[in-house]
């Protein structure tokens, strides 16, 4: 906190985290039998509030229009009936999932005699920070609740309505199974001053997670002094070496940008070595500009692949462009096409197309990245594909959590000693 | 980096961090023979630069006493053959460690094919801000080469010359086996300014352990925008139960405030059930007065105790004194133990001494820190003690590592991806 007097939006903080630290503590011994039950009775509520939350929704909609957001964020923020059934089924998918806490990680018995034990628990109070998408709400709330922690959301403006009326429509089902009502609080103001005092209350917030662009997530890394993990930022590469089986290059390229352009482990920058670079170019330009997708390429690009490619400028290899639009790179060798990764990349997915074992293993040693790929597309960088169930986020940091990351890392652990009187010689 | 034109502080930072990062890329390659015969011949190293280390320590310690710093800091900033012959055994130590870099943590197939491993690799370039213990740079050297991170020292203004002898003894002998010298630098300025820079040189480094008091520790959590570990400050508590044992407890308590209490696994505050108090307290005050430890104790406990005991305050109860100082509360019940916990504890080592199965247990899941004991003294909260081996430090937060930390934590993962050609549908 500041010093002086608090301010409002402090003081607001200062109650959710104290509400939210004592829900917690009581939520942490809660057996996952409990934590199901409050997971359906959410799902059940949440299809019972379908009225007032699509009201609140339309008011968030109408807005945003009058505000002329873009017309694909407006997509993300508006609700229909089925998407608050699909809410309420991934409630109910959580229940499936494994309880996180309580898992023994390692134990033994000391030379001393005493039992040492890491066991997981909870980490407490967890605050999520998003922009404009109702059903991270949703989810973040399920995904702490079977992990034992309290959560406060803080929503972008955009979504506050639809996020407060979800968020109003869960807790009393919680609350009815016998939990705490406050295991999920939303902070109700939506100016800077909330998110900063959120980003600063150390002394109730456990860990910070912020979803949303790359903006958001800078603003957290350099104001929160609570400990973040960092999710999102992909500028990803796929690297097409001298020995890559051409069709199978072509097929992962085209599935690496095209298939879902706007996601974090689409490909933004293809990478091609010079041997191949004459019988593969003019084929993937093909396909992209098909499929309506833009090609940015260096000079010997443009030189084999001709007119269809604009020419590409150093601003291209350091962009993340969610869109269809593809930069391209001929390199001489699989060093030089690491080498831009690490200089360009944001340790997100890169995946190399090879028939050669060596350059696949060196890529895979050499490339700093959450994902590294030999072979396939790098949108299967997703907790769903990794079969961890629902995912909280895909971590580009290396601390806690890397890559994708869901309820198994929404836990800490302790040491647990059980002795007979044993003290230190 | 703040805006504007960096500062000298900014530009050494910077100049360090881009070297670290161009070596920790070298040695996240280095096979584990390769490092260990490199922490082999830095012992070696410093061994033969004795004097040339205890001349420099020797400037450190006249300039200390000038300056009239504590004896016990004295005592902890002084080297000599003995000390130096003991850290280059630590760095021989580490050589007997499992290599944590590449251990795969988990691996399966994929239905669609992929073989999916999640690989531990080093977490990068790794920051050390230290006070006046010489032996941390020698340990820091040698837990961040075996487990593959480049390491940037900073040093308390108190150790520089000893801290920077110890570095430039190590690097050329590093250097001789083959890996690069800027695996470990550092900063030779020790004002505040090369510290903020440190704390803000997010583009190089990717953790940050401060290692030190609580104003150093508290300092670097608020300021640092670079992940960081906490480690360290312990407020513990031992709380003896209506049914303890009372020659057990006795032998604990006095254990675990005397046997070292000056650490931060020492105990601090005695909570003492009321049923048992009056059985317990008398015995235990003079065990703890013959050993020259200063009693202070709430209103009950001197009404049990007597005059031995003087009055304890609220300021007690917040207190880590680290110090033969102790403080005494009756309680009534487990419940208000564990309130007392929760308020005034730092979750670094609770214990509860019991004969009671439920009060056991229900003691080690409710008690938020990062060990909990039954029946053994707190003074165990070591990694040597917990069979790790060296520790990086005691972590007190809740993300990547908690408790006694050592190579094992100082590794981040990826996940690997083999394919056959395989895009997302």
């Amino acid at each position: 906190m500041s010093e002086g007097d608090p301010t409002r939006a402090e003081r607001e903080i200062e109650q959710l985290g104290q509400r939210a630290k004592a829900a917690a503590r009581w939520l942490a011994l809660a057996p996952s039998g409990q934590k199901d039950e409050a997971l359906r009775a959410a799902a059940e509520a949440l299809v019972r509030s379908t009225d007032v939350v699509l009201e609140a929704n339309a008011a968030d909609v109408t807005s945003a229009r009058e505000r002329s957001l873009r017309e694909s964020l407006i997509d993300r923020l508006a609700l229909s009936p089925e998407r608050i059934r699909a809410m309420a089924q991934a409630l109910v998918d959580i229940t499936t999932l494994r309880d996180p806490v309580g898992v023994v990680r390692a134990g033994r018995r000391l030379p001393n005699g005493l039992d040492l034990q890491q066991v997981t628990v909870p980490i407490g109070v967890i605050g999520m920070i998003y922009e404009s998408r109702p059903n991270v709400t949703v989810d973040a709330i399920g995904l702490c609740l079977k992990s034992g922690n309290a959560v406060i959301l803080r929503s972008g403006s955009d979504a506050i309505r639809s996020c407060t009326a979800l968020v109003d429509a869960l807790r009393p089902a919680i609350e009815s199974t016998g939990l705490p009502a406050d295991v999920a609080q939303i902070v109700r103001s939506t100016d800077r001053a909330s998110a900063t005092a959120l980003m600063r209350c150390n002394r109730y917030l456990d860990l910070l997670v912020p979803r949303g662009g790359a903006g958001l997530i800078q603003t957290v890394v350099e104001q929160s002094t609570v400990p973040v993990i960092e999710t999102g930022v992909g500028n990803c590469h796929t690297f097409v070496d001298a020995s890559a089986d051409v069709d199978m290059a072509v097929r992962i390229a085209v599935n690496a940008k095209t298939q879902r352009p706007g996601v974090c482990n689409a490909m933004e920058t293809l990478l091609v070595h010079s041997a191949i670079a004459e019988a593969f170019l003019p084929r993937v330009v093909r396909e992209m500009t098909l499929r309506q997708c833009e090609v940015r390429g260096c000079g010997r690009t443009r030189a084999i692949a001709g007119e269809a490619v604009l020419p590409a400028t150093e601003e291209d290899w350091a962009t993340e462009y969610l869109d269809l639009i593809l930069a391209v790179r001929v390199v001489d060798s699989l060093d030089e096409a690491i080498d831009h990764i690490t200089q360009y990349g944001t340790r997100h997915s890169e995946a190399i197309v090879t028939e050669d074992f060596g350059n696949a293993e060196r890529f895979l040693r050499s490339v700093d990245a959450a994902a590294v790929y030999v072979n396939a597309s790098t949108r299967f960088t997703d907790g769903g594909e990794f079969g961890m169930g629902a995912e909280v986020g895909i971590s580009t940091q290396k601390l806690h959590a890397r890559g994708p990351f869901g309820i198994d890392e929404l836990v800490s652990t302790k040491f647990v000693v059980r002795g007979q009187g044993q003290v230190r010689g």
